[in-house]
């Protein structure tokens, strides 16, 4: 059996008891039922993940993915490839929007080289775990084979079991590619069967006329490439994104290690469907933490299922929303573990008389 | 001249060249234009509220105000007004939900007595602010004198104006107090000039016929004590709330000092409202942090102009969204302070061939 295989046989459903023991102490803290809304949920479904009821979300790491595309010749993002290598290389120096906000939120990031077109020689603090020098351009050929998608995806898997095994709690997915917003939206617009303009936003800030080309694009990768929906693997290699594939690499490890993963945008949101399609159980490990300006994130949200909570119009990517929403995760198993409950605070009597009254 | 009268004189129009100032800084960053939303608005705009390009936040502090309400005794509210002062001591005890999502977000939490129906004698860390006793029930008479209404807003003023003496660098507003969503009600009520019905919710949890019972009480109230929308201070002195009451003058002190502030959910955006109603100018200097559960607050968030974006379900009150939004705000602002410029990071010469390809 394949890694890949093995992995998703290993996905165990939720065990949904959980919820219910968890429901009966957040019921008990010093507030009306069910007022901290989503907080509420975080942590029971963090609970339910981590089948603990004392959970603890410590050790938070943010995997950003970075690759190249070759569909970037075709005109479609407002920024030339070599942007990719340099912002890795900002990354690293902790000087991008993803280090400021992961510091914020206590989390650490993890840069990933997984199909950048750049040789980076030896750098430090640079995971090198590079597939392909970039994909190949779709509207004319495959992004890349089969075989180098399953190798990306098993990339995501190998970091999902490593990070596991140092005992960290929770996971967030980024990614940094020059153009991959157009091989996300062909992903959607492939499962959902959605006209492409529907899933098609303007990425980092491209006008009307490089928004039309990119719609064209797009049209022509799919008919080129004539990607199977039902093969979930196959529209991944056809369309693409080394970054894509690590990322849903690693939902699949983060659901088969029973570790919560915040997915962060657009981009990481293709990653996170492939996953879905591939095995539908991964949903119950995933938290959606942004809602994108990127009009097809809505859309791949709606398929999984998954409702955002933080609404700050970002399109960076890089896995920003995912620090953000990691932190207000922390909050809700926070409040499961810290606020008083009624015993604690005497304010027990108040109650019975409100539930008689 | 009053205090109120003076304060409300020394708001200031924002000086809006900071913004365009703050923008060249954010526009310099290594990430598209624009890109990260919302969090850019907010270094924008305290660079503006602060008048310094190089703004600070670290102290932080959300003022907690306490009141009775003695519309309870309509039945409007599912919990007994004796919780109010239970709840109290839980906050300074530590055990709340405000005093968890305050610690996750590093800031101080500071409880007001500004209206209890109780005596809690010499107790450590409460702030000893009681101008009445509770408010009188409103549906039957006023419930309060306008002097004491506006002796409630003084103490929000003096808050201001101590803390930001202090050298705190932001403000987040909260309250405490069984039945307060019927006032706040009956205020956007007054203001909007709405059905009751449709800007009344369900509080923290009543059902559908205390629910019908509570719309009629605040229907007889207004009709009882026919509050002048001209006048926001009659509006607060028939209507109520002290803990409203000292929101607005927290708000107006906040807003003189030139000290943002972060407004929590419904009540504190009725507080928020009378200050806005007596000086729209106060606007510039406020955030409104997440969507409430209770139907009113939008009607309150889109007359003032202010956008939130938490989108957690949260209905607790206390100052919890506030908590929030403070942090993600100070995401913002280290955005602004801590991301690398294109310069620094070297991506220079791919973004002038991006600008002219």
């Amino acid at each position: 059996m394949s890694k890949i295989q093995e992995t998703i046989k290993n996905i165990k459903p939720i065990d949904e008891s959980f919820y219910e023991k968890a429901q009966k102490r957040l019921d008990n803290l010093t507030k009306p039922q069910g007022s901290l809304g989503r907080l509420e949920e975080f942590a029971r479904r963090i609970a339910a993940i981590t089948e603990n009821l004392n959970p603890v979300i410590n050790k938070k790491v943010i995997f950003t993915f970075a690759g190249d595309h070759g569909v970037v010749e075709e005109g479609v993002s407002a920024f030339p490839k070599e942007v990719t290598p340099q912002m890795v290389l900002n990354f690293l120096r902790g000087g991008a929007g993803i280090n400021v906000l992961a510091r914020h939120a206590g989390c650490e990031v993890k840069v990933v080289d997984i199909g950048v077109d750049y040789d980076f020689g030896k750098v430090d603090g640079l995971i090198q775990k590079k597939v392909i020098r970039g994909t190949k351009n779709i509207r004319r050929t495959s992004a890349m084979t089969r075989q180098d998608a399953e190798k990306c995806i098993e990339v995501g898997i190998d970091l999902a079991d490593e990070y596991a095994k140092k005992g960290y709690h929770i996971f967030g997915t980024g990614e940094m590619g020059i153009a991959n917003t157009t091989p996300s939206s062909a992903i959607i617009a492939v499962f959902s069967g959605r006209p492409v303009e529907d899933v098609t936003g303007k990425g980092t800030g491209i006008g009307d006329a490089v928004f039309q080309n990119k719609v064209t694009v797009i049209e022509d990768a799919i008919l080129k490439n004539k990607p199977n929906p039902k093969d979930p693997i196959d529209v991944l290699a056809k369309l693409g994104g080394a970054e894509i594939a690590g990322i849903c690499g690693l939902v699949l490890g983060a659901a088969k290690n029973k570790i919560p993963v915040v997915v962060d945008g657009f981009i990481s949101t293709a990653g996170a469907l492939i996953a879905y399609e591939l095995e539908h159980k991964v949903k119950d490990y995933m938290f959606a933490a942004h809602n994108s300006v990127e009009k097809g994130h809505k859309v791949m949200l709606e398929r999984i299922g998954l409702r955002p909570f933080v609404d700050l119009d970002l399109r960076l990517g890089e896995g920003t929303g995912a620090a953000i929403g990691i932190s207000l995760i922390e909050a809700g198993v926070k409040i499961y573990k810290e606020m008083a409950t009624f015993n604690d605070a005497g304010v027990s009597e108040s109650i019975e008389k409100a539930v008689t009254s």
